[in-house]
């Protein structure tokens, strides 16, 4: 018989979907360069060159069953190895290849990371604005996923709410630094705050607290911005990343758990995530693809242009009176709609071509985000219709 | 707090990866050629050279972006299309794009099928002798698996404990033909009847009954044998495929889920299983090999020595005085062991460097699988341990 219970997440149909596909048809009608399209986070620069030629040069030196066979159902060693070979190096961690668990992306590894440590029942809690995927990745669990509110001036943790909500029944707690969808990235400080808060709150409780770390935009960070490595400051850690942004190959699936050496079952935590993910069919990233992120571990694609854009859009922004927090990284931004009701704003843009996201579904109503992986030129034509859209609705 | 039933799972350290260590090790010491190991299933035939050519040119004639790019989340459309329209030309089936979703491999497909179709509480059933990653699949979707015995003469399926075993809290039946571990092919006349079965079962209980045909080894079959298309049998089939074993690409994790089209919402079943994925981040399989694939949808590796192997292996067991089914088609053959306790049967065959799998995880005491994915002049040097293993300790 039909499950009913996910039959019935169809009927809510995704808000940034329906844009999208308003994106598409409208580009139908007056050229998609026409749309401002700011709905979707899909990397918009090529993937590094190297990376290309390691996947050519895989097929043509490698013997196919070697190539194709089965990885290991852990993830294959000398990828695991190398993975943590640059973490160590470059966030002066000291993993080893067991610390390492290799996903198809953050999402594979948020959910494994999330089954790893939460039982049915637990409380996982999470930071307004969250990514929307979260709700998802944790009723899924059976756990539950609770929303801490934000300090909205500066997206950073609003300490009182979180240690008011930090009951005995969370088990986790699910971070995004640099985040989507506000771009924010957190300090140092937040950080050590974070750290010393739950390190308290384990003593109090008698049991660990896991920090799960989301963290595809950790290489995606603006000048003068240090995005300092979440793990160095909490034990129970858990890093959930991504090459998806870094590498701009999103749709080739593959990240990894990193589990800090000093957290709990540390050396158990891999094969926990192999348990997990035999269960649910999930299994090991493809192999060509593993062995060929494997060699550029340490690159990033030019992504120079997320920040030119971000500048841009930010100057326009506040010259229009837009309430916004600077990002510090990804390629988001976050500002405040200009009326109470952010679908409202958003419908409206939409008449000058406008596709902006309603935030409601981030968790935090009243504000909308822009997606700024796009040409800086169609940036640039964008902006008058931006002023327009403001001077004919809100002046 | 780390999830205490997922660690339990390490417990139980799989047989089969203890022998293929054993098998690994013993190669140190005597070289690998001189170890018969029969323990795994990794296809032993190089891919089909269309499939690295057709990698070569996406990747020299795509951009990155848009080969790389994220996949629509039910897949890529113009792959779904070109996998429905093969399945149509060879098996006379009526699918669209629409009622394919593409998956990480047959665990992938059948997991998700299994979460599509079941709720907490239900049961569903297979047959001995099974896949003993069946027990995961299930288990982790709440559902209960129930193993209905075997016709041990020619392992189609026993009818009257199936519907004994058939009961109103049966939701699903989990098949697997061609079968690992016995290599049976299910027959036109056992699909027939499996099929008015099921449907006087429906009509008696008042709700869908739901036939997950696992088919990974549907492309290989011997000389003599057809194996029927099982979803022309009965409505409401959900196939699932991989095109690890039919293109020799385990390692890439790649394959699907067709729903019949006359099945209970048929066109809404990719698009529940992509509800799924979200929440259980599995995702689409990578865009780049979803492409590649779809090019060689119809081919596959040359096979013929699967054959080849399985003749010789099948002569010489049966002149030894094995009882032993004739496989109809995969690269598995599954004899009765020569003593009561196959575990004790297998260990003393170690001796002779000769690595079998006991019977006793695929739900069905007393046998023993060997996988003769090797090549043929391995397996024609083992005959004479496996002659001497039995006469020196079954004569």
């Amino acid at each position: 018989m039909i499950n009913e219970q996910y039959k019935k997440m169809l009927e809510g149909k995704s808000i940034i979907r329906q844009l999208s596909e308003f994106a598409t048809d409208r580009g139908r009608q007056i050229g998609y360069e026409n749309v401002f399209d700011y709905s979707l986070g899909n990397p918009s620069v090529p993937v590094p060159e190297k990376f290309t030629e390691v996947m050519k040069e895989l097929l043509e030196t490698r013997s196919s069953m070697e190539l194709h066979g089965y990885s290991p159902s852990l993830g294959i060693v000398s990828v695991k190895e190398k993975i943590a070979d640059s973490l160590n190096r470059r966030f002066g961690m000291n993993y080893t290849g067991n610390h390492i668990f290799p996903t198809t992306g953050a999402a594979g590894a948020v959910a494994h990371a999330l089954r790893c440590v939460t039982s049915a029942g637990d409380e996982v809690l999470t930071f307004a604005p969250y990514f929307p995927e979260y709700n998802l990745y944790v009723n899924m669990t059976g756990a539950r996923l609770k929303v801490v509110p934000a300090n909205t001036w500066n997206f950073q943790i609003n300490f009182e709410k979180l240690e008011e909500m930090l009951t005995r029944q969370v088990a986790a707690l699910l971070i995004n630094t640099p985040n989507n969808p506000s771009g924010a990235v957190y300090s140092a400080e937040t950080l050590k705050e974070l750290s010393a808060l739950l390190e308290r709150k384990q003593k109090e409780y008698g049991h660990d607290i896991f920090l799960i770390s989301d963290e595809p935009y950790r290489e995606i960070v603006f000048d003068g911005v240090e995005a300092p490595y979440v793990s160095k400051f909490y034990d129970n850690t858990l890093s959930c990343y991504s090459y998806s942004k870094s590498l701009s190959l999103p749709g080739e699936r593959i990240g990894y758990v990193a589990a800090n050496p000093r957290c709990r079952d540390a050396e158990l935590i891999s094969a926990i995530c192999g348990q997990i993910s035999r269960g649910i069919g999930h299994n090991c990233p493809p192999s060509i693809i593993q062995l060929a992120v494997a060699e550029v571990v340490d690159e990033t694609s030019d992504m120079a242009v997320y920040e030119t854009n971000m500048n841009l859009l930010y100057d326009e922004l506040t010259s229009l009176g837009f309430t916004c927090v600077k990002p510090g990284g990804t390629f988001y931004i976050f500002p405040k709609a200009l009326e109470a009701d952010e679908e409202a704003f958003c419908r409206k843009a939409l008449a000058y071509d406008l596709v902006l996201v309603p935030s409601g579904s981030f968790g935090m109503p009243g504000y909308f985000r822009m997606a700024y992986c796009i040409d800086t030129e169609k940036v640039k034509r964008s902006l008058p219709a931006l002023r327009r859209f403001v001077e004919e609705n809100y002046q």
